[in-house]
């Protein structure tokens, strides 16, 4: 089927761009993306962005040239699109399981350095098999639990004997660790996000010393979210971060710091203005993720978003916002930019208010 | 990009479907659309079931096989996908606002009965400057508020001087009105939401009795979600139901009655089992809708979702549930289909327990 979708020039204004959109400020994005390599640098700790926020390999191209060291995906079909786009450098900070994906991930190192992290020797022995039954090596770094209570082997005798059996595993070749303090990076409170997030790092630095006191050298040290960039990003030893959604600022991650500006909103058209103070947008459920929160009305004031369905959002207006009238444009800022992105196909990129440049998802939907 | 996910061959086992997938039990959905059809016919009541429960003209043209008079779209994209998969007459129970939508809704009124929703007069001179500057016509029906306070005008005056306008523009033919009782559909208790539903559709009557006193005749009267689908239509006059969610049953339809079976599951794969406790699924927002609560863990007593982050899904184990290991595959029946289907790309079909076919899902992301 062609896609009719009408997709504006270079130069066109915001306005041209069809509803609902995702509408991507070049420079802003790009600016984030300096800020956090410029600390990594002067922290001495390397970048190594996460893919699963924007799911596109423009995106990563420009982390990498930036100075990043490699990119993180969440999933096979992620590093498939970010490889398949020129990303010589991938950690799947997940768990790969399963021969179908397994097999697909060793394929993958073909073109690029692959690491992936595990946490049992189970699927360690299948990733070895895969990997040495067609003469090919990938990187295996154990997940350790850093509090989050999600994924993850306990620090200490657990950790070290997956480590071990990695260290023995044809195919295999032991890099490291990683833990994610997933449980603190949105903790608003700067003191209590950093004791919580130096809490987690504790852990891992303990499991990292018992490794290293059994004999294997322990080279990559992979931790941290947006939120904590600048509290695991100035540890010792700690060599990489794996933030994501710095790149764009999500609303709910504004409510933790304003170190990252905003860069993405939903374009959204009003199609409905049925009562003086209510106005309705075709921007609902299946083109913004609402799992932090309704979305916040960029630049209306007195426009509120205040109730959501599958394909409508209802706002409530006042004072001069009751101007609004069908046809109108606005932007809206997510809550949360992950979930959001991956409901779409394509970004619009603009620069001074002008569009740029569409920009495909090359990611979305590859969660196998 | 040539897309290596593995899609197992009809007759393959559900446990050789990659995952996270939704699998479809087709047998189950096509009696779900014989019952609801049957329901129509003894009652003489025709069914216009929504594609935006679904999604793809596969499921669209069983429903139209069965009997439907045609297909419900919830925007011009949707019913793109819907007209290139063979379907003749598409209803657009939404406002379709902007020269481009306009442009492209008009364009299909050569492949298709075009019928869209209206409640705004600048609006409608806009869908008849763009039907008969090319010399076509498009039906439209007037959108009338029966209390769910999204779009529509309300009852009375309003409602019939817009039909008079739609009466009066070339290029356009006046169909009807639809008045949708969505504040009414997920009514748990029968009684009380029989009585809601039936004041709303007795507000849409009134609406109907303004226009007809005013010589225009009232073809079409459409309403109805599936909560509200025997309530609804065996109400005197009201000409066709709008249901989607029937075909698959959600979660949380389930709690409203069991007058359908549920048909669809995500299926998921254990990717760690940190603790005797603890199983994570690679299965998180990305691949399952959580607005309208956690999904069910289907056929493992003793297992519980109790979270979920973007890629993974934290489950609770007891008793026999803790033999889950790591690669294990379980079923998670989602609490809202159409959120979560709109997160794939594919059905995986089922027929007694064994693969049957990939269904594209021709409408995902097709929002606009």
């Amino acid at each position: 089927m062609v896609d009719l979708q009408y997709f504006p020039l270079p130069g066109a204004s915001i306005n041209e761009i069809d509803t609902p959109a995702i509408v991507v400020d070049l420079d802003v994005a790009e600016a984030n993306i300096a800020r956090l390599q410029a600390f990594g640098d002067a922290n001495g700790t390397s970048i190594r962005p996460h893919s699963k926020t924007h799911k596109s390999p423009v995106f990563a191209r420009k982390q990498i040239e930036a100075g990043a060291i490699g990119i993180c995906c969440a999933k096979v079909g992620e590093a498939e699109a970010m490889v398949a786009g020129g990303v010589k450098n991938i950690l799947i900070p997940n768990q790969v399981v399963g021969s179908t994906k397994i097999t697909r991930l060793v394929a993958l190192a073909s073109e690029a350095n692959i690491v992936v992290a595990a946490d049992d020797p189970d699927n360690v022995e299948q990733l070895s098999a895969a990997a040495s039954g067609v003469g090919k090596e990938i990187g295996v770094i154990v997940e350790v639990n850093v509090g989050m209570n999600r994924c993850g082997t306990e620090p200490g005798e657990d950790t070290t004997a997956l480590a071990r059996v990695i260290t023995d595993s044809p195919g295999l070749r032991f890099d490291g660790v990683m833990g994610y303090e997933g449980h603190t990076v949105a903790v608003r409170d700067e003191s209590e996000r950093r004791a919580n997030a130096e809490l987690a790092m504790n852990t891992l630095l303990s499991a990292v010393d018992s490794i290293e006191a059994a004999g294997m050298p322990v080279n990559v040290i992979s931790a941290s979210g947006t939120g904590t960039y600048n509290i695991t990003g100035t540890m010792d030893r700690i060599t990489d971060l794996q933030c994501g959604s710095y790149i764009f600022m999500d609303g709910d991650y504004l409510e933790v710091f304003q170190d990252f500006k905003p860069a993405l909103t939903v374009l959204a058209t009003v199609i409905s203005r049925p009562t003086s103070d209510r106005a309705v947008l075709d921007t609902g459920m299946k083109a913004m993720s609402i799992d932090r929160g309704l979305p916040i009305v960029v630049d209306v004031p007195g426009a509120q978003y205040t109730s959501i369905s599958e394909e409508h959002g209802v706002m409530v207006v006042e004072g001069d916002a009751q101007r609004l009238k069908v046809g109108d444009k606005i932007q809206l800022r997510p809550m949360h930019g992950d979930t959001t992105i991956n409901l779409h196909s394509h970004y619009f990129g603009v620069r001074n208010g002008k569009m740029d440049s569409v920009i495909e998802i090359a990611g979305r939907g590859r969660f196998r």
